[in-house]
């Protein structure tokens, strides 16, 4: 049995008596029954996946995954692919999005080279390159079957060292590359059976023209290739991406870690998507951190049984829309552990 | 000139200058122009309050003021009056949900009594009492003209005090008043032009014969007492309560101050109404932490033109949506001041 069939042959139901029991300690605590409204439901869901009615969350990491595209090529894009490798510098050095808001949460940032069209020569990027770029999905399939079964479990193994090294309580999982918005709407479609223009966005900002062309070359992806929408594998091989690949291996690891996981936003959800198809029990340990501004996002989340956390119009990736709503998920938490019960404060109970 | 007068007075339009160079800054960080969607916008209009491209946040504070009403004698609450207290009570102890998520932000807590029925015989808590309870406003006005003046300027004082012993950057603003769905569903129903129906909720959670009740005692409220919609002090002395004019107050405070002040829920964004007709450039001072699951809240923001950073479901007020808020507004300005931009970090800018 291969890594993969093992991690996902891991993953369990959530548990339901811890989720009951933080159910009832919710309903003790000084605040009228249901109040905290999302915040409530995240503190049982947290309880089901740590399988305690105290679930902590001490330890918070954000994994970002890189990988490049070759559909660049189609023109879909608004900036260059240099920019892939650039942007992985920018981590490194803590000057991007995701290192201000990870901070900002609390987090550490895991940089990872799943597939950049250049070498990465800088010290604290995680090598995991299954290839210089995937192929153009317009013409042909992204990688091989085993490149895609070689990304997803180097998405594990990430997820694991970091696990086994320094541990998690809480990951989130976001993306960079360029090009990237084609194969995870062509992702979307295959899975969701929504129509490419549906589910074509306009990435980092194209205009209409672009936007067109965009759509066209999912199309014709998705015709060239003919993904088979009920072997994930298939799809992900034929018009994913390797961090896409990898994102799906780190939400599988984290489901069968019980570690809550926070998708980011268009691109890690695609990833979530592949996650989901290969080991349906994963679902349960994703959180949506928000609602991106991409289209296709919400047809996703829908797929997925999710309910996004914010809706602030992000649409950058690299995990910042994760790191934002770690503050949400730990407060959910923080409730449950430190509120005081009527009983405790001396406060009256409801009379209607 | 009393004091309210000359708060009102104080209060000056952003600046735009300030304004256009933080937008300027923002396109010129890594990222795509845009990206960070209300994150930018966010910043944007704190270097506008704070009158600086580079707005900072590191004092923040929550005020949470607590008043009892007398249109409790009608039905309309699930719990006893006794729990406004015995809540005050919890505040001071730390073991309410507004403490749990002011120490998650880094908050202090400012626990006010604008008006509570009984006496607080406790250390920490600002007495502003302008009295034990308001009327019943199915039956005759809240308060006195002069009561309500006199609550606001408390509220002012209570802003005031703090901003100059300890400094606030981030005001947050909150309730805390068995029975005050009722007087906060007048005040929007009056303002707005909304009908009762369409504004009144279940507050704490009553069931549907209490929440007809409660229809009706906003009905006759409106009715009986006839507030003059073009005169907000008016509205209030009428159908209001002594913590939402304190509410009002601190905002009204908070923008004289320059300071960005983030409204809860339901009842706060009463006051937020109030604070709005006597002083329309106070609007811009304003941020929406939250849309409320409390029926009629929508409508509240839609009259102040105020987009909500959270929709989370909340409905328990205390500040605790300001309290999550926090967070965000945090990150748009570490967003501002933390990141590199495209010459510093030598990323390639757009080439579509």
């Amino acid at each position: 049995m291969g890594r993969l069939e093992e991690v996902i042959k891991k993953i369990e139901p959530l548990d339901v008596e811890a989720m009951k029991l933080a159910g009832e300690r919710q309903d003790s605590l000084t605040k009228p029954q249901g109040s905290l409204g999302m915040l409530e439901e995240l503190s049982i869901k947290l309880a089901g996946i740590q399988r305690t009615p105290r679930p902590k969350i001490e330890k918070k990491v954000i994994f970002t995954l890189a990988g490049d595209h070759g559909v660049v090529e189609e023109g879909v894009s608004a900036y260059p692919q240099e920019v892939t490798p650039q942007m992985v510098y920018n981590f490194l050095h803590g000057g991007a999005a995701i290192n201000v808001l990870a901070r900002h949460a609390g987090a550490r940032v895991v940089v990872v080279d799943m597939g950049v069209a250049a070498d990465i020569e800088a010290e604290g990027c995680v090598n995991k390159k299954v290839g210089y770029g995937t192929r153009n999905i317009a013409r042909e399939p992204a990688m091989t079957r085993e490149q895609a079964v070689e990304a997803i479990e180097a998405g594990i193994e990430v997820f694991e060292e970091e696990f086994r090294r320094r541990g998690v309580d809480l990951a989130g999982v976001g993306d960079m590359g360029i090009g990237n918005t084609t194969p995870s709407a062509a992702i979307c479609a295959a899975i969701t059976g929504k129509a490419p223009e549906e589910v074509t966005g306009r990435g980092t900002g194209i205009g209409e023209e672009a936007w067109r062309r965009k759509v066209a070359v999912v199309k014709r992806a998705l015709r060239v290739n003919r993904p088979n929408a009920s072997d994930a594998i298939d799809v992900l091989a034929k018009v994913g991406g390797f961090e896409i690949a990898g994102i799906a291996g780190v939400i599988l690891a984290s489901a069968a870690h019980r570690v809550a996981v926070l998708i980011d936003g268009f691109i890690a959800t695609a990833g979530a998507l592949i996650a989901g198809e290969l080991a349906p029990l994963a679902r349960d340990y994703m959180l949506a951190s928000h609602l991106s501004q991409e289209a296709g996002h919400r047809a996703m989340l829908e797929h997925l049984s999710l309910r996004p956390l914010l809706n602030l119009n992000l649409r950058l990736g690299e995990g910042t829309g994760a790191a934002l709503a770690m503050h949400i998920v730990e407060a959910s938490v923080r409730i449950i552990n430190e509120m005081a019960t009527f009983a405790e404060a001396g406060v009256s109970e409801r009379v209607e």
